[in-house]
């Protein structure tokens, strides 16, 4: 399975489309604001006068109605910044980039909006959007062209499933799960470890000579709190009921035990310590904060803390009927499951998965662990 | 009607989409190789060094088999360059230009497999490809970033319906055309050739500040050879014959006579001279060369000149067909016309058309004139 062929969001304005169950990652950009204006604010006052023109990237950009939400807030900090120091308006160079799959079309669309919304509240003609299509895992920008990097929710995906536990390895080393659990064996996890190290250091190689000197970059992603991965905070427990109500289907005669055995998700959700310890041995970049952020599951949706037991676990199962209609959208991955799996299994599979998530959400306080990293170019 | 936002070639890879009708703009790009590389030479030895970097933008990229077909031959051109003059391969920052309506996804997927290609046959990962969605009628691109532009088979198109000829108008200045045409009185002449030249003086006026001096741009576009736009020499005897083919619908009752008198297409097809006159007006280029080149409208399907007169009927009636699938697709804006008279009728107004088309073609020969005008940017 080709990640970068596979990879990307739901599509369109439809039910289970990603337009429509973003909100969690909404609620996890909204949390980086004051890290996002303390980078800007750096770059525009680093040199005592703003740059004449400023390059900024957004990896792993998605399409919905969070995708030019990051890029909005940094026009308004720069503008703002311009206005207090009485400077002119920099040419803003911005660069949306995912990979291929993406829905860049649906972005595209909604430019001309948003460019003209900049013309009248901000009377600035010169700001360019691009999409730039491909992985960042890899090159994708002109030698010293950026002055600002940003990425969310999307650095938790790896580029490609763990070697030695990719399909064509037939291994049935991860037996019954589909990404680390408790019962994984070590290999699993170092296997994990491993294709998460080599990734994300091929990351900031690939960003140290797009970058300027001083350059700012603003990492958020799914993590966890604990250094061991098998600690149930919450960081694998999605994949443990996606397994789960795969294990269900099998039961159903509806898919093939091995179909399970050879899915490993390519996900790694790492601990700040790993980050830490991949930026200093990658050497270009020097870490000014990692930050962890707890993020309930079902955050984005609205609670009733005083209903009864019995109604609490109604409104769980419904919000249980949410939280996996976001997954399936957003986290889950769904353009991969299905084309591991099969179109045909999907409906009944994020049905049981629904039932599961409610009951778990019953049981427990399901939280994401969200990872904010604030790194400056070296000079 | 919002030229921006109907203005594109038809989607997919179905019967009648762009990506399967596209030989036309094949054979003109194949027409302007000889100066392309004129071009990019000048730009590459004209420091005696190559650039660096090197900042290419095609505009109107459309998106087909033909999307790629002018940056491949740009490389080639740079790397073949290269080695004979022992440089090593500059950096390369294309933008492929269109309107937000235009299937960027299409081209987007057919990357990853062109940016290997470069990289196995050149051995170079320099190559950075983004999609730049948006009119090319104003500001695209940052300050000084071009040394090439390249535009094929799009500058014909204005950017709005002519002034005083637009739907809202409710005009029957142009009654019972949709161009140009013999029996147009004048003020529709006038006001197709001021709406073209303010069109192309914003053009030339918002690529200024976005190339470097020295900078080359090479343009082709639908034209005309003689100064009278209302001379028969095919330049616009496509829209003649569509206007024939919707008052034929008329007569059916299938369209509404005051449809065609409202409809005027945004296009116009320039004399050389007023190409001239109007680079020379803005200033900022100087006119390397403008020429004139004939192409047959059936050019692109082999032809037997052999054949006897009957069978040649059934040829030209057959080649009928397949010009008018061309012009469905491309020349004739299906997505415009559509938008204006209804989705219903177009399967009806596209049979009558293949039949006028192959009519015409049995009792003349019937060219596009097609104009290519190399300019390069004032120091």
């Amino acid at each position: 399975m080709e990640v970068m062929q596979v990879l990307h969001m739901n599509y369109g304005e439809g039910e289970t489309s990603y337009a429509k169950n973003s909100n969690i990652q909404r609620k996890i950009i909204s949390t980086t604001n004051s890290r996002l204006k303390e980078a800007i604010l750096n770059i525009m006052c680093n040199n005592k006068k703003v740059p004449e023109s400023i390059g900024i990237a957004d990896l792993g950009c998605s399409s919905g109605p969070n995708t030019l939400m990051v890029v909005t807030e940094i026009i308004n900090i720069i503008y703002a910044t311009c206005r207090k120091t009485g400077s002119s308006f920099p040419e803003l160079r911005v660069s949306l980039n995912d990979l291929p799959g993406n829905d860049f079309n649906y972005i595209f669309r909604s430019l001309p909006k948003f460019i003209q919304k900049i013309k009248e509240e901000k009377g600035s003609e010169n700001c360019y959007v691009v999409g730039v299509p491909g992985s960042f895992y890899g090159r994708r920008f002109p030698n010293k062209s950026l002055h600002f990097v940003h990425s969310s929710s999307s650095l938790h995906w790896l580029s490609q499933v763990p070697f030695g536990l990719a399909t064509n390895a037939r291994t049935t080393l991860n037996k019954g799960k589909i990404y680390i659990s408790q019962t994984s064996p070590s290999d699993v996890i170092k296997a994990y470890v491993s294709q998460f190290q080599n990734d994300f250091s091929l990351f900031l190689r690939s960003r140290s000579p797009e970058m300027v000197p001083g350059g700012r970059m603003l990492l958020s992603l799914m993590g966890r709190s604990s250094i061991d991965p098998t600690t149930e905070d919450g960081c694998y427990y999605q994949w443990e009921l996606l397994a789960h109500a795969l294990s269900i289907l099998v039961s159903k005669g509806l898919v093939e035990e091995e179909k399970i055995d050879s899915f490993n998700a390519p996900y790694y959700a790492p601990c700040p310590e790993e980050l830490k310890i991949a930026v200093e041995k990658e050497g270009s970049f020097i870490v000014n904060r990692i930050e962890a952020f707890e993020i309930e599951w079902d955050a984005s949706f609205s609670s009733n803390s005083s209903t009864q037991c019995e109604d609490k676990k109604i409104l769980l199962l419904s919000r249980g009927q949410q939280v996996a209609k976001t997954i399936r959208a957003v986290v889950e991955l769904e353009s991969m499951v299905e084309n591991h799996f099969g179109n045909e299994i999907m409906d009944d599979l994020f049905s049981i998965y629904s039932d599961l998530v409610g009951d778990f959400l019953y049981k427990k306080k399901a939280v994401y662990v969200n990872l904010v990293v604030s790194l400056t170019r070296k000079n």
